[in-house]
């Protein structure tokens, strides 16, 4: 594990963060916290979205991608980056490179969403497909970047990605400090989880009375399962999910370590909670959320935590999603 | 005509545009000045969007209609509001005086999207249809407002108004210029002439290199007409259209004042134009738009005023849409 090696492998602190941050400064967005008064009196709560589907690239990703490629030494840029993604950390990387003249490499499953392979080319990075349900991508992308001698930009399972993600928590934590918001909880979607640590690393130091959950899509609850067993565990292999970027396996390893003592629990929602998720963000936020960007709004429509006389903050993590089945899951909402 | 009165009825300057701020500071939204990297390099041009989609209510209405009604007296507040709007400026009304802790009756056409009825009702307002083809607007308001002796919220032709939506061009301002941006040009959609007016009193001080233009629906250019004549002229009776709030007969005589000398000229777009806008800026900016909203930015993609090389402000200027014509629309635009 090269990430795991040095700086990238060990937890980063509050400090790495804010330096990640000084990084992204005029090339990712600071999105917005936003919130609907009239969504608020409906629910009793203040419920306060931060906007991921505005930042680059439609995600998050952008963040911790580019976070992390800065760090690749001048003489280890000709030879690229690899990647492997479903699609949201594919098109961060595919951005960063582009920014930094650095050429990618990105392994995508080939039932990847269109938007988001098209958007990965449309960066300029070469995309290779890989069966997501027969092949290992890792052991795919290894063998790309042994080709190329490229450096591989893990999704997760590294310090700079993790401190990159947890930029969005600084912002949140900044966001509503300026408003005088004492969050009670802040809930993210989770994957790998490193957006979710980076988010509990920040608020653990800049606002410790604020819970910190993970929610995942129902048969993909890893993290929560592992969460409440104090160590990693799997998922069962084969199902399926309409939260296209929200499959992994199990937590990282350095993701997990980080989650330890900072995200109280994790929750899970199913498919009609998601798009009933994405058409609440489209009717009170006029927001555009993929499904798997929906899941945390999702957890707490459906009272997941409650809202009630409280303030909660939810990461809607992306926003690329086909118009076929955004079409389709506004539909069945409706 | 009350609103033409004293103050309300003299164009107002870019000094009653930063009054307006300062009292909308803390209840409006500072809406983000977007932009996509990828579009931009698709473009070849920077093409900045004012999300007012983000606005609070959905649409920029709000801040005309917050900064005129802070300006009734507190001895005439009992009685209330009454304005006529087709659901923008109904919004934006009722939320004020939800605010305010005024009472609001709003008049609005049978055939308003149901979306823009129900936030109304939403925000406490009782609401007073009327027949958009038979009926004339401002009699109905007008009795309603000798019912009630209640204060007529015109929906643009009022220099508070025209003050309040001047803010959203005050902000794209100074966002362009904290960014170092010098603005070729500066798109927003038209009905009375609110929106645009406030605009262009901004940026003819601020950035007097910018062009303005209006853009409105085919059939529906009103503005277009009188702009190219120096006179106002009306449209043709009858004509319907997606655009539900550009439906004005012609321009406001204060707004058509203010827009004298500092907007350039309009342009008028076609459904399927607006409905490809609609997709892009689902597909690259993650927001949800309206048909009326999306007329600028629809303008600028098919080449009104040309973008290569040129940095274009276009204003998304609302984003109340009913589901149902939405996934109609993007699936059209597909």
């Amino acid at each position: 594990m090269d990430g795991a090696a040095g700086e990238a492998g060990r937890v980063p602190t509050l400090e790495a963060v804010r330096d990640a941050a000084k990084r992204l400064a005029g090339w990712a967005v600071k999105t917005p916290l936003l919130e609907s008064p009239a969504l608020n009196a409906r629910l009793g709560g203040r419920l306060l979205i931060k906007a991921e589907v505005l930042q680059r690239t439609g995600s998050f990703k952008f963040r911790g991608a580019y976070n992390r490629m800065t760090r690749i030494p001048a003489e280890a840029r000709a030879e690229g980056v690899v990647a492997f993604s479903s699609g949201n950390h594919a098109q961060g990387v595919a951005a960063a490179a582009q920014l930094l003249g650095m050429p990618a490499a990105i392994v995508m499953p080939a039932d990847a969403p269109k938007m988001k392979v098209a958007n990965t080319r449309g960066y300029g990075a070469e995309v290779v497909f890989y069966d997501r349900y027969k092949e290992d991508r890792e052991a795919v992308a290894a063998k790309v970047q042994a080709q190329r001698r490229a450096t591989l930009v893990r999704p997760y399972d590294d310090a700079y990605v993790i401190a990159g993600q947890g930029t969005a928590g600084l912002e949140l934590a900044e966001q509503a400090a300026e408003r005088g918001i004492r969050l009670d909880a802040a809930l993210a979607p989770c994957s790998g989880g490193g957006l979710i640590s980076g988010i509990a690393i920040v608020l653990a130091e800049l606002s410790p009375g604020t819970t910190v959950h993970t929610v995942e899509p129902e048969g993909f609850e890893d993290t929560a399962r592992s969460l409440a067993a104090g160590t990693r565990l799997s998922n069962p292999s084969g199902g399926t999910t309409i939260c296209d970027a929200l499959m992994a396996e199990q937590p990282g390893e350095l993701t997990f370590a980080a989650m330890q003592g900072r995200v109280k629990s994790g929750y899970a929602v199913n498919e009609a909670e998601v798009a009933r998720a994405m058409a609440l963000a489209f009717e009170y936020f006029k927001l555009v959320v993929e499904p798997s960007g929906a899941v945390a709004l999702a957890a707490v429509l459906v009272g997941k935590v409650p809202l009630a006389g409280r303030a909660i903050a939810v990461v809607c993590s992306g926003g690329n999603v086909d118009i076929g089945l955004y079409r389709r899951l506004l539909g069945e909402a409706a």
